[in-house]
C-alpha cells in the first residue's frame, strides 16, 4: 500500500542481515587492533574536487554529486582513500610514520544495481602510510589473508599484479600518464584488444605492442614461473623489470609470514583506480563475480593532495560482499541461542513489580524484555516462544505476596516458583 | 598547503576522538541488547518525499536534497524515524508486535555549524512499535536513563511533556493540524508570545488564550504538583486532561522501575518534529545548550506511511553530543594501556623471521606491529616508545641462531633474551 520505498539501488537490512553485517565489521575491527591500525572517521560528504581528483573515470562519472544549499559542489564518497589521503596530508602530517589507519562506513556509487553491486555499500579500509618497503605491501596482504581466515571463508584466491609493469613499459614509450590511465581503464574491464589498439593509436613501437600482448597473456598460479616469464618479456623496460622484482620480493615475504592463500599472478593486471603505483590485488571467491576486496600501493596520492611525499599501501574489503560470500558458503551458523528473558505481569497492578524485576535482570547483564502489550499470559507466552525468548518470568499476585515469581524455561518447557532475589542466578544456571 | 579540506560543517575524527565515538556506540549497542531491541540498517539516501512528509518545517528546509543521475528527488536522512516507519509499514508489517528496533548511523542537516551542532552527526535510535500503553513509554524513558548511567554521565535531567496537552486544547478550538504544527515550531523555539499571537490570529477563544498562557508557565521539578496544576488549568479540554493523566501514569511507572533521574516537567513543552502525538522528552546536561537526545510517542506515522495503525514510541540519543558531554565531565579516563608489541628485525635478512613472530603473536591474540620502515633498532625503539608500544621484540642474528629473541618491556625499561616459543607467554605475564 505504501508509496514509500527505498530508492533504487539502496537497501534495508532487517535484523538477521544487519547482524551479519555487524559480525563481519566486528572481525574487521579485531584485525585492525591486532595489527595496530587506529580508527579514523571521515565524512560521507566531501568536496567534489577531492573525490574526483584521482579516482577512475568510471567512478567519477557515477558519483552522487550535487550542490549544497550554499552552492558548494560536493559528493558522497565513492571510496575512502581520497578522504584518508586528505586527512594525512593535512591534520596528520606531523605524526610519526608509519601511520596505520583503519576506517569503516558506507560508500556511494551510481552503478547499475546487480548481484553484489549496490549504490550504497560498506567497506572497511586499512592503510599503511610512510613505508615504501616490500614488507609494508606484504603486511597488507597478510592482514587481508588473516581477515579472510578469521571469517572462515574458504576457497578464496588473491589476484595479484603490479601497476609498475604496464606503466613502466608505457612510460618508456612516452605515453602520457592520463593516457596510461585511459588504457588501464580498458584493461580493468578486460578489453585487451581495445587497449592494444588504443596503445597503437598513441604511437607506441611495434616491439612494445608485442610485449604488451605477451604480458596480457602471462598469468598463472605459480608466481615464480609467471614472474620469471614476465621478466624476460619486458627486458629493456627498466622500470617494468624493477616492478617485477619488487612484486617477487613482496610475494616471498608474504609467503614467509605464513599466509597460505591461493595466488593468481597476472602480469597485465590493472585496477580502475588511477592512484595505484605499485603492487595491486583483489580477492575473489568462486561463484561471485565481484571482488570481495582489493587494494594496492599508491605512493603519489598524499603529495598530490598537498602533503609531504608519503608512500602508502592499503586494502578495502567490502563488508556486504563478504557477507554475500559467507552466506553462499553457509558460514553463518545458527547463532548460539543467547539468554533472553521476558517478564509478564498477570495483572495490570503488577506492572510496576514486573518493571522492577526487568531492571534487576538487566543490572545483572541479562537481556530482559517487558511485556508491554497488556496481553494475557497465554498469548504473551505464545509470542515469547515465537520470538526465541529462552526464559519467561510470570509475575502473579499469589507468588508476589511470598516474594516469589514463576520462572519458565521455554526450551525445556519446565517451570518452577523461585525467590525474586534468585531469578538471575537461576537463569544463568548458577544454582544447584 | 592543501586546498582540500572537509566541507563546512563536516568533521574528521582522529584516532582519539574516533575511539570515544565507538565507545559510546558500544554502550548504546549493549543497552539495545539488554532491552531486546534488534538492529536494522536503512540507507542514508531516501526519497525526498518520505523524509519531508512529517518532519518539521525547519528540518525540511535544511535537508541535503538533490536529484540523482536519473532525476529522482532524493535526500540524505535528517533523522531515522521516517526510515524506520517506512520499514515497519512495508517489510515488517506482518511481524509479531511489539517490534523493538535499534539503529545507528550518521544524519545530515544543513544547520549553521555551532558548538554541539554539525551538518553530519551521529545518533542511535530505539523504537518500540505496537504498544500504546504507558509501560511502553516508561520503558523508553528507563532505557534512556540506563544508557546515561552506563556512560557514567552526571547531573543530567530529562525535560518531559506531552503533545496531547497543547494539541488537545487547540483541537477543541478547531485549529487545523497543520496550523497546530506551525504553533509547535514556534513553541519549540521558545517563542511563546509569537505563538499566542498566532493562536489569536487563528481565531481561538479568549479563554483558550488565557489557558495557553498559563500552561506555558506551568513547569517544575515536582511532577505531581506541575501535572496537578496543569490539569486544573485545562479543565474542559477533554483530550488535554487525558494527556495529563497519561503522562502522570507514565512518570509513575518510570519512577517505579527504579529510574532516578531529575525530571523537569513542562506542560507547554513542544518538539519541532511534527509526528509526535503523546509523551515527549529531551535529555540535557549543564553547560551544553543542545539536547543529548530526545524522543516521544508517535502513534500515527506508520499508518501515514501506508502501514497498519501502529502505536509507537522511541528515543534518539546523539552520539557525538554525548561524547561532548562526557568530555566536559572528564569521563573518558585514560584508557588502560593495552599490550601492544612491536617486532624489530636488526638486519634486512631477518625480516622474514620478524614477520613469522608477528604472525604467531597475533595468532595468540596479541596486537603485534612489524617495523616496516627499515629503521635502525635505536630509532625504531624511540618511535615505539612515542607510540605507546608496551613490548618490543628485537630479532637479532646471534639470538636467532639459538632460537631466541630479545624481549624488551618498554614500561619497565628492562630486557631479556627469551625462546621464540615463549614470547607470547612472557608478554602475557604467564611465566614465573
Amino acid at each position: 500500500m505504501s508509496s514509500f520505498r527505498t530508492v533504487r539501488g539502496m537497501r534495508d537490512f532487517l535484523p538477521e542481515d544487519a547482524e551479519k553485517m555487524r559480525c563481519v565489521q566486528r572481525v574487521a575491527r579485531d584485525v585492525a587492533q591486532l595489527y595496530g591500525y587506529q580508527e579514523v572517521i571521515t565524512p560521507v560528504v566531501e568536496q567534489y574536487d577531492l573525490l574526483a581528483a584521482k579516482t577512475g573515470e568510471e567512478i567519477r562519472e557515477r558519483m552522487y554529486a550535487f550542490k549544497d544549499l550554499s552552492g558548494r559542489k560536493v559528493a558522497l564518497r565513492p571510496e575512502f582513500t581520497a578522504s584518508i589521503a586528505r586527512l594525512v596530508a593535512t591534520k596528520m602530517m606531523t605524526q610519526p610514520k608509519p601511520l596505520k589507519l583503519f576506517c569503516e562506513g558506507s560508500l556511494y556509487r551510481y552503478d547499475e544495481p546487480q548481484y553484489g553491486r549496490h549504490r550504497e555499500f560498506w567497506q572497511v579500509n586499512y592503510e599503511l602510510m610512510g613505508s615504501d618497503r616490500p614488507e609494508a605491501d606484504a603486511e597488507i596482504l597478510t592482514l587481508t589473508y588473516d581477515l579472510m581466515e578469521k571469517l572462515s571463508l574458504r576457497d578464496y584466491h588473491f589476484k595479484i599484479g603490479h601497476m609498475g609493469i604496464l606503466r613502466g613499459i608505457l612510460g618508456q614509450e612516452h605515453v602520457k600518464e592520463e593516457q596510461q590511465s585511459m588504457l588501464m581503464q580498458l584493461l580493468d574491464k578486460k578489453r585487451w584488444n581495445e587497449a592494444l589498439k588504443a596503445a597503437q593509436g598513441l604511437g607506441v613501437s611495434n616491439h612494445c605492442l608485442t610485449v604488451l600482448k605477451n604480458v596480457f597473456e602471462t598469468w598463472g598460479k605459480d608466481a615464480v614461473k609467471v614472474l620469471g616469464k614476465a621478466k624476460s618479456l619486458v627486458e629493456g623496460y627498466e622500470n617494468a623489470v624493477a616492478a617485477i622484482e619488487n612484486l617477487k620480493e613482496i610475494l616471498e615475504l608474504t609467503r614467509a609470514s605464513g599466509a597460505k592463500f591461493e595466488m593468481l599472478v597476472e602480469a597485465g593486471f590493472a585496477r580502475g583506480l588511477e592512484y595505484y603505483t605499485g603492487m595491486i590485488f583483489e580477492v575473489f571467491v568462486p561463484r561471485i563475480d565481484v571482488a570481495l576486496g582489493g587494494g594496492g600501493r599508491y605512493d603519489k596520492l598524499i603529495e598530490l593532495f598537498g602533503g609531504e611525499p608519503t608512500p602508502a599501501v592499503g586494502v578495502a574489503p567490502g563488508i556486504d560482499r563478504i557477507v554475500l560470500a559467507m552466506e553462499k558458503q553457509g558460514i553463518f551458523a545458527e547463532a548460539q541461542r543467547a539468554k533472553r528473558v521476558q517478564i509478564i505481569p498477570v495483572k495490570e497492578e503488577l506492572r510496576v513489580k514486573a518493571m522492577e524485576i526487568a531492571s534487576a535482570l538487566r543490572q545483572a547483564g541479562i537481556p530482559a524484555e517487558l511485556e508491554v502489550m497488556g496481553r494475557r499470559v497465554s498469548r504473551a507466552l505464545a509470542d515469547a516462544d515465537r520470538r526465541g525468548i529462552t526464559h519467561v518470568v510470570v509475575v502473579g499476585p499469589k507468588e508476589i505476596e511470598e516474594g516469589k515469581v514463576v520462572l519458565r524455561d521455554m526450551q525445556k518447557r519446565e517451570q518452577k516458583t523461585v525467590e525474586i532475589a534468585n531469578v538471575s542466578k537461576e537463569i544463568l544456571g548458577e544454582t544447584a
